[in-house]
C-alpha cells in the first residue's frame, strides 16, 4: 500500500519519523498490499484506515495470543487503571504476577519484570555474568535476541566491543556448541538459545531434543547458565516453558510478547541458584513497576491456564496448515510449512529469495489475509474454525492467481 | 515499613522476586517509614495497602507530571483502548504524536518512539555512531543515563568492553570535557549530558550556561553529536527542551518519564542532519508501536502546551522551597535546597552521608509526605497551594521532631 491510500499518514510520517517508519513494522520491507497503519483490532480481525478488514495471522507480531481486546484482559486493565498504574511503589499485582509466573513456569523460582523482550534477554546475560564471574556467552548464528548493540541484526552504529564476549554456534549442531564452549574455556558464563530456530528468511527448524539435552548437559558440566529466549514462543506453545515438552529446563528464561496479550511487559524467570545474582544486578526502568500491564499479565496467563486456549491455537494452526497443504497440491505448487503450527511459516520450493512467497503473501494480503513472507506468523485463540476456513478461501484464490500467472 | 504492615506483600515478594524488590523502587534503600506497595493514586495523593494516604512528591519517580489519573490522559487512553493498542501496524496516533513532538521540541525534525528511557539514550548513542562512523562517547562522572551494561550505576555483571568507548568529564567543567575530547581525537562520536546535574547522593547543580554553550561549540567544531538526556527533566521544566532557556540546542534528545503522564513511552528526537542515520539503525520492540501510550503522550503534551500546568508546577515548587527554608531557619537547621524548584532536593548541612536528611524524610514519611533523602523529588501540576501548605504542616512537625531529639 502506498501513501495514497492511507489517508496521507505515510506521507506525513515521512516528514517526522526516520525512514517514515522503523523496526519490524516497516510494511514496505515485506509487502506491497498490506497497510502501514491500522486503526483498530477485535478478536482476530484488524481494520485499516480505509475500513478494510484483515484476518490477522501476525497477532501484533506475537503479543496478541487471546485476540485483540480480549474481555478478561481489558477488564483487568480497566479495573487497575481505575486504581492507579505508575505509582511510587509496586502495586499488589506485582507480587501476584510474580507468584503466578513461579507457579506456572516449571523452572522458575523467582521473576523479575520489565518492558521489552530485549530488557529480559539483556538482564539474563547480566545475571549469568554476575552469578558466574565469567564473560563469554554463546548464541546461534542468525538468532534474534533483541535490538540493542549486543544483539541487533543490523550492524549499524554497533562497535566490535559491543559483542566482544559473544561467540556463535549452529542451531541443532551440538558439535559446534562444544567447539564454541572450548574456545570460551573457563570464561563461559551462558548459552542463550531460542526454543526453536525461527530466524527470518529461512525455513523454521524445531529443536532436536538431543540438541536441547546436550546444551543442558554442557551447562551442568561447565557451570554456565542455560538461557532460554522464550520471548517469541512463550505463552503460545507450552505454558510451563517451551522446552518443557522436551524435558529440558533452563536456568534463566526471557519472556515478553504474549505474556500480557499486547500490554507492555517482559519478564526474566530463574532458578534458586541464580536468585542472589539477580538481586545484585541493577536493572530498572521508569515503567517497570506499572500496574496495569501486570494486571493484564495475570489475566492473560490465568485465561491460558484455565481454558483450552492453547489447544484452540494448536487446532486452528493445524487446520490452517492442512488447508494450505491441500491447496498447494491442488494448484500444483510445492511448498514447505515449517515450525510449530501455532507459529507457522509458508515457503514456496525453489524460492530462496522468497520472491514467489512474497507474491503469494501479497495476493493473500490484497484479499484481507495478513501473513508475512519470511517471518513466522502467529496464531491466537481468537481464530475459530470459521475464521480459518474464511482465510483458506482467500489463500486458495491467492494460489489460483499465482497458478494463472505461472 | 516492614513486611508486617503491608498485608504480607513484602514477605510474599521475598519468595518470588529477587531481593524482594529490585531497582529504584526498593524502598528499604532509602526509607524506614514509607511503604513498598501502593494501591492507588489520584492527583497528588497515593494510598497504601493499609489505606494510609501520602502527599506524593515523587510523582511515580517523574512520569506523573499532571497528577495520577489525569482525566484528559485517562480519557485518551480509554478511547484508544476501545479501538486497539498492539496492532500489526502503527496506529494513526503514532504520526500525530511524532508531529506534535516535532512541533513542540525546538531542535526536533523527527521523532523515534520506544518504551524505556534507556531505550532512548541507547538509541542516541547508536545513531550518533552510525552518523559519524566514530565510536567514543563522553559522559559526566556519576551521571545516570540508564540501567543496562553501558550505563548502569551498579557495576555487577558488566564487562570492561561494555564501556570500552566511554570516557568521562566533570559536569560544569569545560576543561575536563576538552581533555576527554582530546583523548577521543578523531573518534569522537557524541557527548551525552543531562540538563542539570541530578546525580543521586549529592546536591544538585544547575548547568552553567557557559558549560552548555561550550559543549555545543565543541560538538560543532568536531562534528560530534550533542545528546541531551532529557529523560528525567523533559516535559517538566521547559516544554521545548530543558536547555532551550539557555539557548543551547542538542542534535539528539532522549525523552521518557513525563512524556505520557505515566504510560510507558520514550522518544528520541533529532535534527535533520541525523535523520538518515536514525533511519539506518535497527531499534524496535514488541510494544514500541502500541497506540494507547501514544494517545496518552498526545494528551499529556497537549495539556502541558495549552494550559498553565508548567507554571503551576513551578509555583508549587517555589512555595514548597520557600516554606521549607523558613521552617529550617525557625527550627535552627542549616539546609541546602538544590536543583530547579520543580525537581528539588533538600539536604541538611554537614550531612555527607545523608543520615540526618534521611531521618527528616522518615519523619515526613511517617506523617504522610512522600519525599526522598538523596534522589531529587518531583512536583506536578496536581499540587495546589493547599496541598503544599498541608505538606508543609507535616514537614514542620518533622523539623520539630528532629529539633527535639537534637
Amino acid at each position: 500500500m502506498t501513501a495514497d491510500n492511507d489517508t496521507g499518514l505515510s506521507k506525513r510520517a515521512a516528514t517526522v519519523i526516520p525512514g517514515g517508519i522503523y523496526g519490524h513494522m516497516n510494511v514496505l520491507e515485506f509487502s506491497d498490499t498490506l497497510p502501514q497503519y491500522m486503526v483498530s483490532g477485535q478478536g482476530c480481525r484488524l481494520t485499516d484506515t480505509e475500513g478494510k478488514i484483515y484476518l490477522d495471522f501476525m497477532c501484533g507480531w506475537g503479543p496478541v495470543v487471546l485476540g485483540h481486546r480480549h474481555p478478561r484482559v481489558q477488564h483487568a486493565v480497566q479495573r487497575q487503571l481505575e486504581q492507579g498504574d505508575c505509582l511510587n511503589g509496586a502495586a499488589p499485582v506485582m507480587v501476584e504476577l510474580a507468584e503466578l509466573l513461579v507457579d506456572t513456569i516449571a523452572h522458575a523460582d523467582w521473576a523479575l519484570l520489565a518492558k521489552n523482550g530485549t530488557d529480559a534477554t539483556t538482564a539474563c546475560l547480566t545475571i549469568a555474568r554476575a552469578a558466574t564471574g565469567r564473560r563469554k556467552v554463546l548464541m546461534a548464528h542468525g538468532a534474534y535476541h533483541g535490538a540493542v548493540p549486543w544483539c541487533t541484526p543490523v550492524n549499524v552504529g554497533v562497535t566490535v566491543e559491543d559483542r566482544a564476549h559473544l561467540d556463535y554456534f549452529e542451531y541443532n549442531d551440538l558439535a559446534s556448541v562444544h567447539a564454541a564452549a572450548d574456545r570460551a574455556g573457563d570464561d563461559l558464563a551462558a548459552i542463550i538459545v531460542c526454543p526453536f530456530r525461527h530466524d527470518v528468511r529461512r525455513d523454521q527448524e524445531l529443536a532436536d531434543p538431543e540438541f536441547a539435552r546436550g546444551l543442558r548437559a554442557l551447562c551442568d558440566k561447565t557451570g554456565a547458565a542455560l538461557i532460554l529466549d522464550d520471548v517469541r514462543c512463550g505463552f503460545r506453545l507450552a505454558l510451563a516453558g517451551s522446552w518443557e515438552p522436551l524435558g529440558v529446563r533452563p536456568d534463566l528464561s526471557a519472556w515478553s510478547k504474549a505474556i500480557a496479550n499486547g500490554y507492555a511487559l517482559a519478564a526474566v524467570t530463574g532458578t534458586e541458584a541464580l536468585r542472589e545474582a539477580a538481586s545484585r544486578i541493577y536493572a530498572t526502568g521508569s515503567f517497570w513497576f506499572s500496574a496495569a500491564s501486570m494486571a493484564a499479565g495475570i489475566a492473560t496467563i490465568t485465561e491460558l491456564r484455565d481454558t483450552d486456549a492453547l489447544q484452540n491455537i494448536q487446532r486452528a494452526g493445524q487446520r490452517l496448515r492442512d488447508g494450505l497443504a491441500a491447496q498447494a497440491v491442488a494448484h500444483g505448487f510445492a511448498i514447505t510449512q515449517s515450525g510449530p503450527v501455532q507459529m507457522p511459516l509458508l515457503h514456496f520450493a525453489d524460492d530462496d529469495d522468497f520472491a514467489l512467497t512474497r507474491r503469494w503473501c501479497d495476493e493473500a494480503g490484497a484479499r484481507g489475509v495478513y501473513v508475512h513472507p519470511y517471518h513466522n506468523w502467529f496464531l491466537g485463540s481468537a481464530h475459530s474454525d470459521d475464521d480459518i476456513d474464511e482465510a483458506l478461501r482467500h489463500t486458495d484464490a491467492a494460489f489460483e492467481s499465482l497458478a494463472r500467472n505461472r
